[in-house]
């Protein structure tokens, strides 16, 4: 079915989803799914709305600037409009560790993901020969500390090349300048190998067994010019004992990182994630 | 916070989601939450909406009222108004087993349960103190094969005369008659001690010892009259292995029965659960 | 480090942990791990030793034979002895449902998992390509209710002819017959895509639906003549509500297979399970 | 069933489990339980085992000396016996919050903690009443700035003369002195409502809200004289949304203390716990 998706923000007022709900009923349009939010705290409003387009009395280059003058200007509000049938490019980054990177293009395998998959980068070419094998571009860069910003540069050109919508860190061990951050705001997803904000930074799992925690975790969060700081979209954890050693730990840990990671690249081609204020409201 | 719950069902149609926010709007109402679903498979519409009573410009009385005439009759919908300020009236049942409902006394004695607790039905005497000291009524009924009918009538009667408005089942280890339920449609909650519909019926726990299950659960559900079937409204599981025996399976579950059934109660006080044939949409 | 693990199940006597732990002392072997648990109910003793081989005073081919002579006999054992640097060789049976068998591949391809995989068997053509980018061979064989019989004598063919210790069937939608199972007795892994024993058969994820569970789950279990009925090894679970589809379940499900399934595999490949009974012992 | 427990240390060394077996069968002692743990990064070694007393050949006053000169000293090890029908005497500390509290006692009036609890200590009056309906003592303490050390000591005085084996704080709000902790190492056990090392202190809740967590948690853990800081002995967590205000997480959050505090009482309860190094090892 295709359908179009409206994400909304603005202050919170009255009317808003009267108004909204009359926009989408006066141009016969069928209500799908219908999500809001206000934070009372700082008095914002957030919504996503879909709705049927083929029944709909808007052409699809209409919706945009008549909902703006019929609502959005009213309400002052920041929009976005999606349509399901415009399938997001998404570039996947890897280093070493294949299990995140072999999980994604497993789904895009099964048609779990809509997505498409133009790119993979990986500062490694250990994967070329898997990643070929289900159909995608393999793209090696050797990265050193004199060749980083020269390399992003060259990266951010295919990324640019490819018509990338957004970038997944699947395990990528380099850390991306506030340069090439600013390029995709609120489009970098990394995944993070610890149960945030636990265990910043490098080898959390070593740090987890040194404080002899019972539960280990992953967090997939937004990339912002902070380390390990960004909004996060999800997290999961997963029980561990006294026997279990680092390298135990980081088996574990790896069957968290993929569902975190892959839960946090299906909202994210679902429209289902509002970011703000270094938080996300998420609408599942 | 003063608000006013409504929850709808009807038919699926365009523009209930218009007309209701549009109802809302022209009254002044402050909309807080707003949920809906659409089962897309039977053509049914569910709605939840909420909204702040002190700046609405309907009296209490008129709502019902005006709102059937403006927007329930077009939809021929079904619809219930609730207010947050009229607390429940719950009555707990109880057998033997005492952690479900001191579990229930405990979150209402810290207030975490918006709830009256007339009364504490029993048939055995032995929780009687414990019950009064939460300063509650404790109504204790000897039960046996040949008085089952008549208890159950002098039951229904104390219900009656406290003004009870749902019951819960608290692990009562007798089973309600026909007609008793069919005073309290979708109004009795019962907990079972298993992840139905595994292990319907007696001793559960053994039941899951017996197969060699590893995780083993409870089951909040609204009582109908067939055994254990009616619709659920929440579940959970806990771990288990293979040195615990029957009597360990036991006091693992007690601790999930108690966070489910109290997550059973918590939805329904909060009027957040619709139930339709046999299954439960909760907006929570 | 190359290690030496003993599986042992006996009647229940005193005198068995002193036995073994003084009979691997004697040859100066360094205990690794240690665990037993006894059923009280039918009085029986298990046990899962290792130790290291380096330091041990006996060679690989003596250890059987005076362990017998030394301390099984004694007691009337049943014991297995394995050694960890012999890798299990295992089949992999797969139908059109791609996401075990590749999460199981990728453990291989990332050494997670110390197995061979000598041969992915399939009833469909379709993932040859993919199977063979991770350097493994794929069979196909079409299967239909005349040839049935035919191919699974091909199968258990290819399957001696391969070496297999054991088989998984990684969502294989065909029912093996009672001849080919007794080949493998508590050697073939299945993934049921419910949390058994509720949802015994085909479309679990459909019944659960229907039935409007609020979780849903998947059994890793040895395949016995019964459907569905053997000794369960690993059960996990994941939450769904009210708006997932039966498709939607499918797709959460699908999440936990693969962790259920690849955990039964671990334990297996670790020698850590004990299955008797119909049920498992399982030392983690 | 009567059973002796017995805890050892020391460093990891070839023949012990087969000289601590030994010792048990010279006296026909049935081994009901053995696990041990060797901590391969530090070279120590610890077990636990427990056997059946009835049968055993030893007075109960007679183990200990002759473990010692038998097996004790050869090892070098650090030993604790105990005897499971002799209850442990357990303190309970509370402020204002009710529901880890209850809980315990709650766990104690239906025989599920196999624990005498001879005093509730608080710093606010206000549970005396429910507390004295589980018959168990209530001492209030009025404490300030001024009259803390005054206080402490008249507590140690009367945990003295309740001859207190160790003490639960569940959620006593008040930070002991380390004279204090000092009397009772290891024996005090705290509930710490947050997923440690993540937002150590006051409030993690609202810190939680503050960083947009996915999942919120609980620590139990041994104190020590560093806030926060000692030994973890169980955690858990739930799962929140973006619509959870910080009283909902304080709501949510209870349920996880509760079932943390609960499992770390019962594991130090039945001798499950070793702690060293700032880490547990549970034999669970």
């Amino acid at each position: 079915m295709k359908k179009a998706i409206l994400i909304i923000q603005c202050k919170d007022q009255k009317g808003i989803v009267a108004s909204v709900s009359e926009f989408l009923y006066s141009y016969q349009g069928n209500i799908l799914e219908i999500d809001q939010h206000v934070d009372q705290e700082i008095g914002m409003f957030f919504m996503r709305v879909s709705w049927e387009l083929d029944t709909f009395g808007l052409k699809r280059e209409e919706i945009e600037p008549i909902f703006e003058a019929k609502v959005g200007k009213k309400f002052d509000m920041e929009f976005e409009l999606f349509f399901n049938f415009r399938k997001p490019r998404m570039a996947v980054f890897v280093s070493k560790l294949s299990h995140c990177l072999i999980d994604i293009l497993s789904r895009h395998y099964s048609g779990q993901f809509d997505v498409d998959i133009p790119v993979v980068i990986s500062n490694h070419a250990d994967h070329k020969k898997v990643v070929e094998a289900f159909g995608i571009p393999f793209h090696y860069f050797a990265v050193d500390k004199a060749n980083r910003m020269d390399v992003e540069e060259k990266q951010l050109e295919l990324l640019n090349q490819y018509r990338t919508d957004f970038v997944v860190l699947a395990r990528y061990m380099q850390i991306l300048s506030e340069d090439f951050i600013r390029n995709y705001p609120n489009k970098i997803i990394n995944i993070h190998h610890s149960f945030l904000p636990a265990f910043v930074g490098a080898k959390p799992y070593h740090a987890a067994y040194e404080r002899g925690v019972k539960i280990i975790g992953a967090t997939a969060h937004y990339v912002t010019e902070e380390l390990d700081a960004g909004p996060i979209i999800e997290q999961e954890v997963a029980r561990v004992r006294h026997h279990n050693s680092p390298a135990d730990l980081v088996q574990i840990g790896q069957d968290v990182e993929k569902v975190v990671l892959s839960k946090a690249i299906k909202y994210h081609l679902e429209r289902k994630i509002l970011a703000y204020r270094n938080k996300t409201i998420i609408f599942y």
